[in-house]
């Protein structure tokens, strides 16, 4: 019965310490440039009814699903968007509005190459606003706050849904064949995509179904806008590349050029995307660390038809390439206090009088000093506080050294316990 | 198969907008005060296996269970002390040590009388020491934590587990009567204890069971630890009594009195308390905001038989104090910034000189300026700045009146952008 008393299921992870104390740091920045640029905070319930993402292609068994007590089925939210769209289709609110949210979804990844099954997105959405300002404001509050993070090695790839969505009809296909065929466009499978037109009954020659098929390799600079117009005259086809050029040569204008590039062949295994969309990659780890899109129609599910588009940011992803760096490690300035519970008040005071200069004050659970000593070495704190008539104040230098002046004979009344802070 | 598209499950809550905020920042207050005095913090998975909350005496109708892909029960953790305890246990860590920890944990709640299924919960624990200092601790970071957001008008009460433990033992009874009896202390109800003990088989006169009725009426100030004195000479209850009185001193000492009480007839539904047990109630909204205590004998099922004290703020209680009062409704400074899309650079240039000294700078979503005035109404933002060849700024003061001297007739090449921030 109690087989699994010390484990935790596939695909969770405890977060400890130094780890888990970036990782809320780095949602916390986050929030501050979103909030800065007049994102309004939501919060959604982790449990929502199974209702709410029915139809918008997440797939069914990527869902925890349960029962409530009265057999509705209800699943971990595997999408923070969808939500999103529920609360503000379902709440009287002013329109247009941006919002901001921070918090966990969760897919079943029966694989687990190293796949989580519950992960931290930091997102913002913009619902109401049809032009491309919009799209602008998502791609520099997504650098602004990347940079924010300290992370510059990244590249933020625009593509469209209309490209592959408005391509893909040119084919006569079943669902399972789209299927695949997605998948090789997705994955850039040339090889395979190839293979998939030959299986494929054969038509004439058509500059759609040869724009379809170059899709994978349009990538990289804008410059693939003009070689994929040349590819054909589809008006429809020539917008949304324009779309994707406007937006690259404002952000570009801004001088954040070296963080965005084109891919034509980008598509998003979520249907709900209507418009330009949006990944982000970091060198480093070459793991997705942005994704989103402009999705117009999601919200007529919830009784209010909006445009809208938005992005998350997949904060475990950032704390990865973050713990790896140094600076992200650099531990915050500790001592330790050691004293008698009779003396406890004037060890609060003092301990709060580094508190407030943002240095962690962390009372001794010892009475004696020798443990104190013991614990603080263990702690790798390197500072000791000794309250008793006298304040004493003990340095590590491969071994405890009382420090000089510190211990006067300043009589405990007369003291004044600010002076001691270093 | 839709009907449930525009719903959220029982108990469970859409935070939006200011609340939301005040939420995440009241969260971030109180572990800026636990990091500042030592704790290391810790996230554990949303869901665990359903072993690791069993024999904990966490009801099995209260936890939220499913099945993973092997056919392992999941829960949805409904509490944190369980899983800081098999983090701790089952990991390498040098102890003692505090770890501090913030996150949502998960009850049934099928009645709803307000009663939520998802609740925040900020805690502490300390592991690994068994001295009365780090009861003293907790109650200290409780008081310090509440007072750091704001609210003063709270008690802790500090009561003892053993109490109810060892006194019931003197009394005759089945698991069902246990129960009961158990509810009749906790909930006060003198009538259904006097009840009770008529039912039960009578005993001859012994003074546990008189104390053990006395229970419910012994809290409040101090004086209650030498009426309960009075009442018996058993050891363990006079060891038990006397662990009350010594935290009591010391937090009083430290100028904490106010803070505290005590209740003797405390009693905790979650058995794995041991010792010293926390209840804190805010006068204002009569509700439980903080509980914890004690726990000895926990650790050894997660293989590393430590002492172990602790206790959880309610956040989502805190949010309900907080947010009626005016203080926290403070609104940040705002500004919109209009502009158009060629003059994007300049736009954002401006922006970030307000927002680096705190002010909210949004984009305007519109390129027409009277779009942007009725966005800002809407949106109550009383400041507009215009960015043109020159930079004018509008306040909204029954009507938008353009500032003086704002319209200077600057050059756009020459403005020093940072001189128009206020």
């Amino acid at each position: 019965m109690t087989k699994w008393k010390r484990a935790i299921p596939n695909g969770t992870h405890d977060i400890l310490f130094e780890q888990c104390s970036l990782k809320v740091d780095i949602e916390q920045t986050l929030r501050g440039v979103f909030r800065s640029r007049g994102y309004k905070e939501i919060r959604t319930p982790t449990m929502e009814f199974y209702d709410v993402f029915s139809f918008n292609g997440i797939d069914e068994e990527k869902m925890f699903k349960f029962f409530d007590h009265r057999g509705r089925i209800v699943v971990l939210r595997p999408d923070m968007t969808i939500p999103i769209a529920r609360v503000i289709g379902t709440t009287t609110t002013t329109l247009p509005l941006k919002v901001t949210y921070s918090g966990n979804v969760y897919r079943v990844n029966t694989s687990l190459k190293g796949k989580q099954n519950e992960v931290t997105q930091t997102g913002i959405e913009i619902i109401g606003v049809r032009s491309l300002r919009a799209e602008v404001e998502c791609v520099i509050s997504a650098i602004r706050a990347l940079q924010a993070v300290g992370i510059n090695d990244f590249k933020i790839e625009i593509g469209h849904a209309k490209l592959y969505k408005l391509l893909k009809t040119y084919v006569e296909m079943t669902e399972e064949e789209e299927k695949t065929l997605r998948t090789c466009i997705g994955n850039k499978s040339y090889s395979s995509l190839r293979q998939f037109f030959q299986n494929i009954s054969s038509h004439a020659y058509m500059e759609e179904i040869e724009l379809l098929k170059s899709l994978p390799r349009l990538f990289g600079s804008i410059d693939v806008i003009n070689r994929a117009k040349e590819m054909t005259a589809n008006v429809a086809i020539h917008e949304a590349l324009e779309e994707i050029r406007i937006i690259y040569d404002i952000v570009e204008q801004l001088g954040y050029g070296e963080y965005v590039a084109v891919d034509l062949g980008m598509v998003q295994n979520i249907h709900y995307y209507t418009g330009v969309i949006f990944r982000g990659y970091a060198e480093q780890i070459g793991e997705e660390i942005v994704s989103g899109g402009r999705y117009d129609t999601l919200m007529e599910q919830f009784g209010s038809s909006q445009p809208a588009i938005g992005l998350a940011l997949q904060v475990n992803q950032l704390v990865r390439m973050k713990y790896g760096s140094n600076e992200a490690l650099r531990p915050s300035e500790e001592v330790l206090i050691h004293y008698q519970l009779s003396d406890m008040e004037r060890a609060e005071i003092v301990a709060e009088t580094y508190r407030t200069k943002g240095v962690v004050a962390e009372l001794s659970p010892y009475e004696l000093l020798d443990e104190t000593k013991r614990y603080a070495r263990e702690h790798r704190i390197h500072t000791i506080i000794h309250i008793e008539e006298d304040v004493h104040v003990y340095e590590w230098n491969s071994e405890w050294v009382q420090k000089e002046g510190d211990d006067s004979g300043t009589n405990t009344n007369s003291i004044d316990e600010r002076e001691i802070v270093g």
